[in-house]
């Protein structure tokens, strides 16, 4: 029997509900398949301990995560500590020095969801997308400075760096991903009207490896502005989606507004060498506002759950990962078993109870 | 009889259309009243000219546009030239130059029109929001550039830059616009968790004057990403909107996509010291598919026109202005009066026809 190690890090507000939620779900689906399992450490970083303690990781964390084959990790970030220090104390060094170079964002209209725009409505399968984020580089870099203190002449600087290298590696994740899947199209987006340096550098390099996709893979070019129009609009003209690290950001979010809630959304930060372990996380964050009152959404955190199954396996778990989605898109059909962001009132227990049934 | 000089530049494929729209309009609002003309200079600064003559604008542009009382701006962009080129030699030196550091972008769904979100055809009256875009550095400052090249080891930077006098001008505009309005909210928008310097200086600076209206103006902060739901599924919850260059441009035209259509929205480039021209524009660009078939919709035109009269009135032609944008919500009432966008069939011209006969 094929055991699984899984770093899991709840971290801040309702990440604790629903990564317990998402272990009880996929010990459930390890039971009843009955060829593997997992094994947990759970890590206590979070803002709480950074309050007590003043660091959120140690020293060692690297080498401690890449003991583990993935990671789970819930949410961080509570009002009592600026983000910025809270990001970059944890979500961001893992993703970076985790070399999870790919953040892969799904979305689509679950089973008997009902979407805001009245077009998804008619036609929920007009919404079918993958978005693929650079999640190595770019604006989400790091660099950058403040001159001048906060005072009158502050000036502060953000620096976004792109590097042919970074830009080739998800241009070719990207083009993969659409080309595995059944209408192969990829929408590539920029601001290269104007940013006319890192964001032109990001269309020569889509130019160069389309060509090796020539007839293979259909692609087009978008501006990240009219873009928004776009997938309010024409969301069944897309269905692979490359962007950079912050617009895909705003385009994925977005994009879980259109599909129903951001509470479903699911994302998978990937190293796809396999040296270091990937990281699998729903995209909401620790919404502050609902902490502690068990009523969290966990359906973007089982969505992510089944992405780690799906990437744990290297294509043996495939069947394991649709059985899961299966399961979830079945309690999703019925309003008594949805949360109150998805028009329904149930708990976080009751949804996992009803999911965990259904596997 | 007073009279105002405008500065008018059609630009590109539709701009050339909806500039004439506009200026007929504009003609038959002055006859109406009476009390005021339009005096225009067509400047033919376009891409068509560039690959003509190898240039936009002439070396003394910013002298010949500060002979007028405001600019009206078409569009540019054209598919033969590089985007980053036509607009880093139009649009954004215009913007720059002339200190137009204010990007004013209204928009609401217009009378009779309907919006794609159906919370929002229940109550079109739950959008109504004032984008006040930063419009003169952050993302857009022009920094940045390009080392090995395009080869394979190639690094490109895009330096956004933000300075403390920057901020606190637009923050300052941002909140007197709210405090102008019935319901006096202002939502900040940034991206301060990830981007610790620039952005942190943002809700610094946003600190400090919110404190000088406190009790007046109804304030709070959101994340770019988390804001592109929140105008998705609770547009009544926001009024003013204050951003920077790069994610109020997403988020307008995002915001101009659920109220009903990409082609009503209007923007105003602002220099609020009045010591140079200001500029207006409909959000929408050169649209290259559908150039020269005169099916462009008016309608951003042609409130970008109402603005305009409204800004050079200082407070003395709002009434006409009102007058204008009662015409053309009267013509959106009827189908039979709207273009393609809005699912109508009418032509540029006749919905022109229409709204001069309603002045
Ligand atoms: C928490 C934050 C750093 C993060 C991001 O911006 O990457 C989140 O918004 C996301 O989308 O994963
Ligand atoms: C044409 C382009 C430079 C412009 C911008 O990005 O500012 C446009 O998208 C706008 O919103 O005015």
């Amino acid at each position: 029997k094929k055991v699984y190690k899984i770093a899991a890090i709840p971290g801040d507000g309702i990440g604790v509900d629903i990564t317990e939620a998402a272990v009880q779900a996929l010990d459930k689906l390890a039971e009843t398949n009955g060829t593997f399992s997992f094994e947990y450490t759970t890590f206590d970083w979070s803002s709480k301990a950074y309050l007590e303690r003043g660091w959120y990781m140690p020293p060692d964390w690297a080498t401690q995560l890449r003991k583990h084959d993935a990671i789970y990790f819930g949410a961080v970030g509570w009002p009592s500590v600026p983000d910025h220090i809270s990001l970059w104390q944890m979500i961001l060094p893992i993703r970076q020095q985790m070399n999870q170079y790919v953040n892969v964002r799904p979305t689509r209209i679950l089973r008997g969801t009902r979407a805001p725009v009245s077009q998804l409505q008619e036609k929920p399968s007009d919404l079918d997308w993958i978005i693929v984020r650079e999640n190595s580089e770019g604006e989400y870099a790091g660099q950058g400075g403040t001159t001048h203190g906060h005072g009158p002449n502050a000036i502060a600087t953000e620096l976004a760096i792109f590097t042919r290298v970074g830009i080739e590696r998800i241009m070719r994740f990207a083009f993969e991903t659409a080309k595995s899947r059944p209408r192969k199209k990829l929408t590539m987006v920029t601001k290269s009207n104007a940013q006319r340096h890192g964001m032109v550098l990001w269309d020569t390099v889509f130019n160069d490896v389309a060509k090796e996709y020539e007839g293979v893979v259909e692609h087009d070019k978008m501006l990240v502005d009219a873009m928004t129009v776009r997938m309010v609009n024409k969301p069944e003209t897309m269905d692979t989606i490359v962007a950079t690290n912050l617009h895909a950001d705003i385009l994925s979010d977005l994009a879980a507004a259109l599909a129903g809630s951001i509470g479903i959304a699911p994302s998978s930060n990937l190293d796809p060498t396999r040296e270091n372990p990937s990281m699998f996380e729903p995209i909401h964050g620790s919404a502050p506002d609902i902490a502690g009152q068990g009523i969290a959404n966990p359906v973007g955190a089982f969505w992510s759950a089944a992405e780690m199954v799906r990437w744990l396996g290297k294509g043996e778990l495939d069947g394991v990962a649709d059985q899961f989605m299966e399961a979830i898109e079945n309690v999703m059909g019925d309003p008594k078993t949805r949360t109150r962001d998805m028009g329904g009132s149930a708990s976080t227990t009751e949804v996992t109870k009803a999911v965990c049934d259904e596997i």
